[in-house]
C-alpha cells in the first residue's frame, strides 16, 4: 500500500527533527510517558515556539496540559521524515571518508542502510569495508536498478563527482548526499543535498574573527 | 595590530560566502575583472536580492552598472570569514573520519590549518596522516596553550567526544567543530559547531518520502 506524497515542510524544520528524536529516545529510556514541548524546548535549550511548530507538522495532536504521549509522538516524528522505513543506499568513493561513513552505526538507527559501497581502485573492489562489500563502480547502474535503490552517497574526490552522480543517475538513482567540494549539475527532479564542510568552516572562522579574543 | 570586533552576522549568510568565494575564484580563473550580483546569482542559481544582501555584510560597495572589482570582492569576502588568516587547529580521533579531514586539501583554502592529529590509540601515536604527526592525546593541552590553538575538532566517537571536548578546552581552544553525533555540555562562550549528518540524512529522507517516487 502507498501512503499518499506527504505535504512538504521547511527544511530548517526537518533538519531539527533527528535533535528531537535522539532526545525523546533518551527520555523513553528514563521511562517517561507523557512530555510537553516546554519540556522539549528546555532540554534542548531552543524556544518552545519553535518546538510546537515543528512538531505540528507531524501531524501529532497534544493533550492539553499533559502534552504527547511519548511512543506516540516518537512515531509521528519518524513517520514524518521517514525513518520508520529504513532506505537502501549506494556509496561511492571507497577512501578515508567512505570508509568512516560504511562504518557509521549510527546510519541504521537513521533511516539509511548503505548496502554496498563502490570504487575503481581494483586494489579495494573485492574487498569488504564494515561487512558491506566494496563493488567495482562500473556494476553500479545495473546493481541500483535491480536493487531499486534511490539513495546515492558520493565520497569521491571533486574531480570525479559529476561523472558519479551521472553514473548514479543512469541507474535510476532519486536522491544524491554529496560529499564532495563541487557543485553538481543535475536535473532539477533529483534530491540534492551537499555536505558542505566549508560552509561549517566559515560559520567557526567568522565567529572567532568577530569575538575579537 | 589588532582590528575591532566585527559585528555579528546572520548565520545562513556566512554559511553562503563559500559557495560565493568559488565561483569567484573560478571567474578570476577566466579573467572577470568585474562582477554584478545579478551575474554571481545566476551562476549560482539563487535569488539576486539576497546574493547583494550578503556581500553587502563584508562592507564592500559595488559600482553602478559595472557591480564589484573581482579582487577586491574576493579580499572583502574573505576577510569577512576570516580567511584571510588562516588559522592552525588541532584535531582528535584518528580513525577514518579524522583521516580523511586531515588528509583534506580544501581546508588550507579554507582559512583552516590542521596542524596535528591526537588519539590515545599506541598503534597510532607517533605515526603520521598527510604529514601530520599524530600525538598522544594527553600532550594537548600543553601544546595547544604553548602553540595558542583556537580550533579544535573532534572525530572520536560519541562516547568520548564529551571528555574530547573538555581536554580540549583545558588547553585554551575557544572553537569546537564537533563530528561525533552527540551534544556537548560547553561553557556558554565556547564556539561550537556541530557537523550533525542526522540532519541532512532526515531532510533527504523527507524528501524523498514527499516525492511519493
Amino acid at each position: 500500500m502507498k501512503d499518499k506524497p506527504l505535504r512538504s515542510a521547511p527544511t530548517p524544520s526537518v533538519r531539527r527533527m533527528p535533535r528531537y528524536l535522539r532526545c525523546l529516545h533518551a527520555l523513553r529510556s528514563d521511562r517517561v510517558e507523557w512530555i510537553s514541548c516546554t519540556f522539549l524546548a528546555e532540554r534542548l535549550n531552543v524556544d518552545p515556539t519553535l518546538v510546537r511548530k515543528d512538531l505540528a507538522l507531524t501531524g501529532i495532536t497534544g493533550k492539553p496540559k499533559v502534552g504527547y504521549y511519548l511512543p506516540d509522538l516518537i512515531m509521528a516524528v519518524e513517520r514524518f521524515i521517514g525513518w520508520d522505513n529504513p532506505e537502501d543506499a549506494f556509496l561511492v568513493g571507497a577512501g578515508h571518508l567512505g570508509t568512516a561513513l560504511l562504518g557509521f552505526e549510527g546510519f541504521a538507527r537513521h533511516g539509511l542502510n548503505i548496502v554496498a559501497g563502490f570504487d575503481n581502485d581494483p586494489t579495494k573492489v573485492g574487498t569488504t569495508v564494515a561487512d558491506k562489500p566494496i563493488l567495482d563502480a562500473a556494476k553500479l547502474p545495473d546493481l541500483a536498478q535491480r536493487m531499486h535503490i534511490r539513495i546515492g552517497i558520493i565520497t569521491v574526490g571533486a574531480r570525479n563527482a559529476q561523472a558519479v552522480a551521472d553514473l548514479m543517475l543512469s541507474g535510476g538513482i532519486t536522491a544524491i548526499w554529496n560529499f564532495a567540494p563541487v557543485p553538481l549539475d543535475l536535473p532539477e527532479d533529483v534530491i540534492l543535498e551537499n555536505e558542505d564542510l566549508s560552509g561549517t568552516l566559515a560559520v567557526i572562522s567568522r565567529r572567532l574573527a568577530a569575538s575579537g579574543i
